[in-house]
């Protein structure tokens, strides 16, 4: 299948072995905590985990108690060139946001390096946040994007990398967009070959038509034709708003998804962003093609014109993980977006609007907890793409986040391991993370 | 009027200099930059404020480009003794939490020890979020609510720190009540005396009803003539659930305003937490009163069955802050409930449910911005409590933060001085918060 290339090993064997308690989540509900346990990894997959009790060797690296061991948090969503805005300009509906603020940003990584100082800032400062997936837009520019592919390689991030293929003359500004659907088709392609080129076991190119209002049909059966032709992931945006669901409606007749689906762009791992406007249908359609939602509850408060129900879609058998939407979500924090994963569906459940009757008020069932939001930022989004990480068992790669519970504030009065795990979900932030990894190699500390 | 007593200063002269750019927020809709100026303080209180560049003196405290200093955050509720369950246990409604996990952690502060180890974590803590002033709930416990008192004196908080009276045999345990009515009473005249008698200008006492459904007639009728007697402040809950609402409906068939107005609890400055369900008399009641409101966004997620429509509050007249309402709000930060207060107006006003028509789905004209939920989180509580704080200028308590933007980060390629003020509001934590002063000293740095 497409994506991460695990054959493209690094020539050294990397051996490393921590000794940790983990807490993490094999199922949107099921809690598993791993006491004192020594995890062996090798080539950046775990091989063993033990009672660190019978382990006689060298352990490289102890999660001291008080601290906690869990996988690495993945962002199906991200938009990299949007980075310097993240935390402003939510003042204006998606339509408009893109034409005042966000193209006119992205409009300038045409100029390489000031591209270079932005990856070199955010892919840190997001390994930092406990981001060891992040699944990227970049922009139009193939150079820039291809230097967003290098920066998660310098920097040793998990990262899929897509240049925005984006056309449409109705939908994009003449200063902002791909010359030509052919010029466009071939800088996507070339993308997908410059980033294959990198020979990186960490990084992989993804096919990323910006969203339908901003591409010709031509387009769309183009890059749906060039995913196929290379097997390569397809990420896109899909019924976000009411005016993107709407337009996409007026346009053909269809859904966003019913068209995304007829020009091949759904296909096993596709990444779609947001989703709140999904009809029942859609949701079948999803299911049936192993298309997964990147659900950016922070993002979709500004422009998603209401909440994506997570629960129904699972229920429904849609691979959901999570997504930050940088800069259309105002923080660059997965453990932020679990908990308004959370908020949003507890606001969904029971209604906003205290002038209607309770019992009309909102949608019963619609509840997550705080589990399942981190349910969806591991495993969920792991399943999404079909990816060997989200969890800490042997097979699966060793990326991992240390976190620490001093300032969180532990109390044997109340606390039991699952509250010690809830509180982290809801409040730790980049301070508290304290060492992350990814395959195998310890990226932060 | 009720509240802090200024006149107790301490009898050395204290003064300090502070050069810096302020950020603050004088009006709802008023964004001030103070651009490198310089602060001079004496006794706690701002004596002038002017170009740093005129000054010849010396300057105790610069705060370096690249920080910014804005006003102490104001916290109008929180209930000190649940801050050990902070982050967990919100799969309850409010009436069943509170017996199931809220009562049984309140019911331990008859140990002093336990509740002075509590109160020495919890004030540093909520100090280095930024919150200069905190009005507390403490527990049933006369000797651990002036602990909590002496705590903030001891740490330099600024605090209202009120004993909770409790006393109905149907909305409290046998195991977690007031014995008496009598014996309720007296404790909370005995705590009123007791946090007075500690002399300091930081702390004062405040009349806490724990709310309605946790009271009898005789025992709110008491509080309210202990208040009028005394000159105390007044805090309870009003209108937060569905549930709470309804009782009071029930047992008064008044609403909850209307029925604490009855008991003379609606005074200058009492603070309501929540209400979320009150009806436009209501709030022409709260606006006639001077009455406030602590709104808690994050806590209203999980308990308050609706969004508080805080633009619909502020348009009757009312006066509103923030409150983190820990434990039923997950975060000790008033930046994110600054940030969550935003978040909800969104949902309110765009809606919830996809399935509903846009125009029909949510309440049109309620959004707030982060400006707003900033102003919330200083003047809007300053107003609330009518205490000279929550802005940087002449006449005011030099209650203040220093927030780095170092991890948050400035790009001058877009970034305008209220882009960044936008960026602090929604992204800055405890680890951007560099240093605290409350009354002119240096508490946190």
């Amino acid at each position: 299948m497409a994506g991460l290339d695990y054959a493209r090993e690094r020539r050294m064997s990397r051996s490393t072995t921590v000794q940790a308690t983990v807490m993490q989540a094999p199922a949107i509900d099921q809690f598993e905590v791993l006491n004192d346990v020594l995890i062996t990894v090798e080539d950046g997959v775990i091989t063993a985990i033990a009672p660190a009790a019978s382990f006689a060797g060298t352990v490289d690296h102890v999660v001291e108690p008080g601290s906690v061991l869990m996988p690495g948090l993945i962002d199906l969503h991200i938009h990299a060139p949007q980075w310097p805005q993240v935390g402003t300009g939510y003042d204006l509906p998606l339509e408009e946001w893109l034409f005042a603020y966000t193209f006119p940003l992205e409009a300038k990584y045409s100029d390489l390096s000031f591209a270079i100082d932005v990856w070199d800032s955010m892919v840190p400062r997001l390994l930092a946040n406990g981001t060891t997936t992040a699944v990227y837009y970049g922009s139009v520019h193939g150079p820039a994007t291809t230097a967003l592919a290098e920066a998660c390689v310098r920097h040793g991030q998990r990262a899929f990398v897509g240049r925005v293929a984006m056309d449409h003359p109705d939908g994009t500004p003449e200063w902002y967009r791909d010359a030509t659907t052919e010029a466009g088709l071939e800088a996507s392609a070339e993308s997908i070959e410059s980033i294959n080129g990198l020979g990186s076991p960490l990084v992989a190119p993804i096919v990323t038509p910006r969203f339908i209002p901003a591409c010709t049909d031509e387009m769309l059966t183009g890059l749906g034709q060039l995913a196929a032709d290379t097997g390569t992931l397809v990420q896109t945006h899909c019924s976000e708003s009411d005016w993107e669901h709407g337009y996409v409606l007026d346009r053909f007749g269809a859904t966003d998804a019913e068209a995304l689906d007829r020009f091949g762009l759904l296909q096993t791992s596709t990444v779609l962003a947001h989703a709140g406007h999904l009809t029942t249908n859609d949701l079948h359609r999803l299911a049936h093609r192993h298309s997964g939602v990147a659900h950016c509850p922070l993002s979709n408060v500004y422009f998603g014109n209401a909440v994506f129900a997570a629960r129904r879609a699972l229920d429904a058998g849609v691979n959901v993980g999570l997504g930050t939407d940088i800069a259309g979500g105002p923080s660059p924090s997965l453990f932020a977006n679990a908990a308004q994963a959370v908020n949003a569906s507890r606001l969904l459940e029971d209604g906003v609007d205290a002038n209607i009757e309770a019992a009309q008020r909102g949608v019963a069932g619609s509840r997550i907890d705080a589990l399942a939001g981190f349910w969806l930022a591991t495993m969920g989004g792991a399943a999404v793409l079909n990816q060997p990480i989200g969890l800490l068992e042997v097979g699966r790669r060793f990326d991992a986040i240390e976190v620490t519970t001093e300032r969180i504030g532990v109390w044997a009065e109340v606390d039991s391991p699952v509250r010690i795990f809830e509180k982290i979900v809801r409040m730790a932030n980049e301070a508290d993370i304290s060492r992350v990894w990814v395959d195998g190699d310890v990226k932060r500390r």
